[in-house]
């Protein structure tokens, strides 16, 4: 047994020697980037050279788990980092369910995987074995299929596996993993890098326990943890994320029709109300959390019926919905599961159709381009065909593969004013335009359009900020960006809100005397963590090190920015109606984030910066 | 929410009319019998009435879990209580793994199954939606492929089933349920009541959570709980029961050729040290235990190989090895993986193969009679062969499918002395010559011939009683009858030895003051639980209101016996060596029984034991 509450192990497994070998974790390095997405930054950093290609065998997949997975204080994400073939920069994501605790069960925190391998293979990882297994027969599966094949195979029901379907395969660049069939490590593309790797599947069954350094208190916070949440919960442990439908569209900034408006007026028949009357069955959670925020739907009426999933969250709901003109619940939900299945980012899949959608609309697309798919906005039979498409690259299936970044390129006649991404990654659900501050988070998250990096809807939306001027957001983002590297280097759950605990049940795992940064500014977040004696911001270090990894490859502060409909065309109707962002208030903005951030001003963070991050190396990199 | 740690309700499937129907869980109902085994006991009593014959419409599967069940404070086993195919008697049977966890997070303590439906059908339970689905399509696949198709067609990993293979279909007489691919009921032919009612399946998925009256108290005793479980497991934990391989051995009483001998000279072949040398790869654990027994086991090497199985335990490596001359640990892996695949338990099928192989050593079968099968000890060919004979009752299939009593009548030329069962239910692992109170239990024991309704062997084999004398056993015995009704009720583990612990936790969960009943004879033995201001022990209430269901039927004294070997032959060999059971011994030592339990001697409880017991009613059927 290693450092408490670790798995104690780094695995590094390469696919082209078929070799294994095993490190043990420094305490330094935990200390220094505690879990998931901290170690997962450092390692790309430092074993993935500048202008890799994202599908060469030299790019690396780094699966990690952190201090307080697989423990009672539910924190069940894997977070899985990489170099993304869809921006070129540093991408992290996180699968939730119960692969990650499986992973730190099986005593690792990290597996790095390199190389490619000559045939399909699939990782079978057994405690101390680890096994490189044929998979030509699970090529071309599904990845509920291949879910059920390799269980199969191994006589074991309770193996947790994560898999890509054949648009990864296929190298499609917004290909996701899926793991326990509902689960994705959607955006960014990393199954496109597990196809190139010629990585179908990894699968993971792990029994040992997790060393707790002081039990009784850990036990004690864990239950006031589930207690909290149980209390806490509210609508949001009965609708989960599809609680934000009705908001968000009430705000006027819910994505409609490719961004063009932020009002759908077919909303209640696919908010939440709609789902707990018409599909909802029960809620489901992931591993230990008492939140249980998923929703599990039997579909039984409908073209597609009857089938059962997990989900569709709001995201998933308001890209394939409202930003393909699509008012059908029962649609949405099996667009859904064919993307699980055929394993595609529901994010990128919904603005990718919303962009053909708009793109056939405006004449830039015609039925000669699409074979004969008639794209209108809301047919949700040419979108099951248009995703069936994209993942067997066929015809503008091929096009449309390389994300709407290339796509819009290489389709030309202005389509590229129809591309609604950052850095290449797909914008998701939430019109900038109706908040300012998420529209900074967009331009400013290391891997590209996210709206979980700095998630400012809580403050600007449903708080007290004025969504539509610029004052404190840069200041607001920036706390935030710190607080969800923590999150994230936790492999906890952003839904939770409830970060003060995890100081408690961080220290009690651990040992270490782990402290909270509150921010003067915004009292209730935390800004970030730090352990005794190590004077330094965690979160702030990540958030810099990823940052690093993009300015290496080339990233400056033109890529800092969002698509020109935004700073362009104010928003035509609802709550948000007549607003845009300005483009110098967005210029000024970003400055005033630089500077807080210690960056000079083309977004490199300073020597000074990093060196007080003790990222000294890093410094030496960019500025020597 | 209704009781506190109960699920709240009891519901009624009618297979026929495919209806549902539920009734509130009574308190005055659930503190009489606690849960599992005791409220299968009390519906079957009252709703099962005398012979009604076990594969009829009218007979009835009662599902149960109890109070502690999904819980922290581990307590897995779902109890199966129905009228046995193959003894005509009272049958209880316990499954672990997850399935009744499930059943409680659905909503219930109790499913109730009666009827017959008209085609294949499977029970998805929901919370609070049940469905009737169709099975045609899963007849006559095997548990396994049965499992995965649910799954696939419910487009879900999380939901737990249960279901019967071919030889429940085929009214095998021995058939089991499999639940989670390895986990059992297993003994008695449940599989075959189940067969009889089209019942191919039951899929449970339940989203609710478990009330404790006093949560703080709970956690902490679970903790303590856990950590004794821990620190206490030893090589428990590390071999599950495959520990008692050599000890058994080496008291010469581990079944060799269908119970002619006590000693296996293969033994180190199959015995837990080799396990852990050859084919196991991980410690397994039904739901929340710390204990983890079970052995996960990839078997590379052999016949049989790859594959892998959870398993073989204790009693199926000795009854399908051993006591059918097989000291091959692969081949009895594999069989056990058939048995659970086909749906057979294992234990029946190793006795049933053993005395085969023994009419075949005899002469008492020939080639002609076993379709040219060459029934040789250890011959797993022929084994394998035979199992799926049985399974689809072609040729001595059919016979031997009827179970070993029926089979034996049916051979004729004396096969009867060769048939090793009690009541029907074929023996299980222990030569009661190398142990008398085991083979009192076997003779008393409700479900015939179970070595786990009174598991001596830890006081006559590694505790200090002779274990060849019948000195102490009855009150032994008596104790442990009554001590395992109480564990059987509450659907905790037999291999625990905590029961101390469960008086704490199931105050905490219930809220009400329960007390243990400690017997001066054996101070480290609970008798019975009782709750405070209900003067009943509830362990000998149950225990007596199933052996009322016998007496019902007609069972009497003399179906409290053992096959007749054990009185007539000595152990030929080890350590056990030319000692077998006095027939005037026995009968004493059964009439000291019926004295000590206040039964007549004809082992009819008397009416003063029973209304004693408050069971007046009961005592009205018996005695008026």
């Amino acid at each position: 047994m290693g450092l408490n509450s670790y798995g104690g192990a780094i695995v590094y497994i390469d696919l082209t020697k078929e070799k294994v070998a095993k490190k043990k974790l420094d305490e330094d390095f935990a200390k220094g980037y505690l879990g998931c997405k901290g170690f997962g930054a450092r390692i790309l950093y430092d074993e993935v050279s500048p202008r890799v290609d994202p599908f060469a065998p030299e790019n690396k997949i780094i699966l990690s788990v952190g201090p307080l997975t697989g423990t009672s204080a539910f924190g069940p994400k894997c977070s899985l980092v990489t170099k993304s073939p869809l921006t070129g920069g540093f991408l992290d994501s996180n699968i939730g369910g119960h692969i990650g605790p499986e992973l730190k069960y099986a005593g690792y925190d990290t597996i790095v995987i390199s190389g490619r391998s000559k045939r399909p293979v699939y990782l079978l990882i057994d405690d101390d074995n680890i096994e490189f297994k044929k998979a030509d027969h699970l090529w071309g599966k599904d990845t509920h299929e291949t879910d059920r094949l390799i269980k199969k195979e191994l006589n074991d029901s309770d193996v947790h596996i994560a898999s890509i379907g054949p648009a990864g395969e296929n190298l499609v660049r917004f290909a996701c993993i899926t793991s326990d069939l509902y689960r994705q490590a959607g955006r960014g593309g990393s199954g496109a890098v597990w196809g190139s790797k010629k990585l179908k599947a990894i699968a993971i069954q792990g029994s040992r326990s997790v060393n707790i350094a002081n039990e009784e208190l850990f036990l004690k916070y864990s239950h006031d943890l589930r207690k909290a949440t149980l209390e806490g919960g509210g609508p949001f442990a009965t609708y989960g994320t599809m609680l934000f439908v009705d908001l968000i569209n009430e705000y006027g900034m819910l994505p409609t029709k490719n961004f063009q408006s932020g009002v759908f007026p077919e909303v209640k028949k696919i908010n939440g109300d709609a789902m707990l009357k018409t599909i909802k069955s029960k809620d489901r959670a992931c591993f230990a959390c008492s939140m249980h925020c998923a929703n599990f739907c039997v579909v039984k009426h409908g073209s597609y019926a009857p089938f059962n999933i997990e989900g569709p969250e709001y995201e998933t709901t308001t890209m394939v919905g409202p930003n393909c003109g699509l008012g059908n619940l029962e649609a949405i939900a099996y667009i859904n599961l064919l993307c699980d299945k055929v394993g595609l980012d529901t994010i990128s899949t919904g603005n990718i159709i919303g962009f053909s959608m708009e793109c056939y609309e405006k004449g830039v697309l015609t039925k000669r381009d699409t074979n004969g798919l008639r794209l209108t906005w809301g047919n949700h039979e040419a979108m099951v065909e248009l995703i069936k498409k994209i993942t067997y690259r066929e015809g503008i299936g091929n096009t449309l593969a390389e994300g709407v970044k290339s796509a819009s390129k290489e389709i030309g006649k202005g389509a590229e004013k129809y591309a609604m991404h950052v850095k290449g990654l797909e914008m998701p659900a939430y019109d900038p335009r109706g908040a300012v501050g998420i529209g900074l988070g967009y331009a400013t998250a290391n891997r590209g359009a996210c709206h979980s990096r700095a998630w400012t809807i809580s403050e600007e939306v449903m708080g007290k900020l004025d969504r539509f001027s610029i004052e404190g957001k840069p200041m607001l983002v920036s706390v935030k960006m710190h607080r969800k590297n923590i999150i994230d280097a936790l492999g906890i759950c952003e839904q939770m809100g409830l970060l003060p605990i995890y100081v408690d049940l961080l220290s009690a795992a651990t040992g270490w005397n782990v402290q909270a940064m509150h921010n003067k500014t915004y009292p209730s977040l935390i800004e970030d963590f730090k352990i005794k004696n190590e004077n330094i911001m965690i979160g702030e270090r990540i958030y810099n090190l990823a940052r690093a990894f993009n300015i290496r490859e080339g990233f400056r502060r033109k890529e800092d920015t969002l698509p020109k409909r935004f700073f362009e065309e104010p928003l035509p109707e609802g709550a948000a109606e007549g607003h845009f962002i300005n483009s110098d208030e967005f210029d000024k903005m970003l400055s005033e984030y630089y500077k807080i951030k210690g960056w000079d001003k083309n977004g490199i963070p300073t020597r000074k910066k990093l060196v007080e991050l003790n990222l000294e190396d890093v410094a030496e990199d960019l500025w020597s």
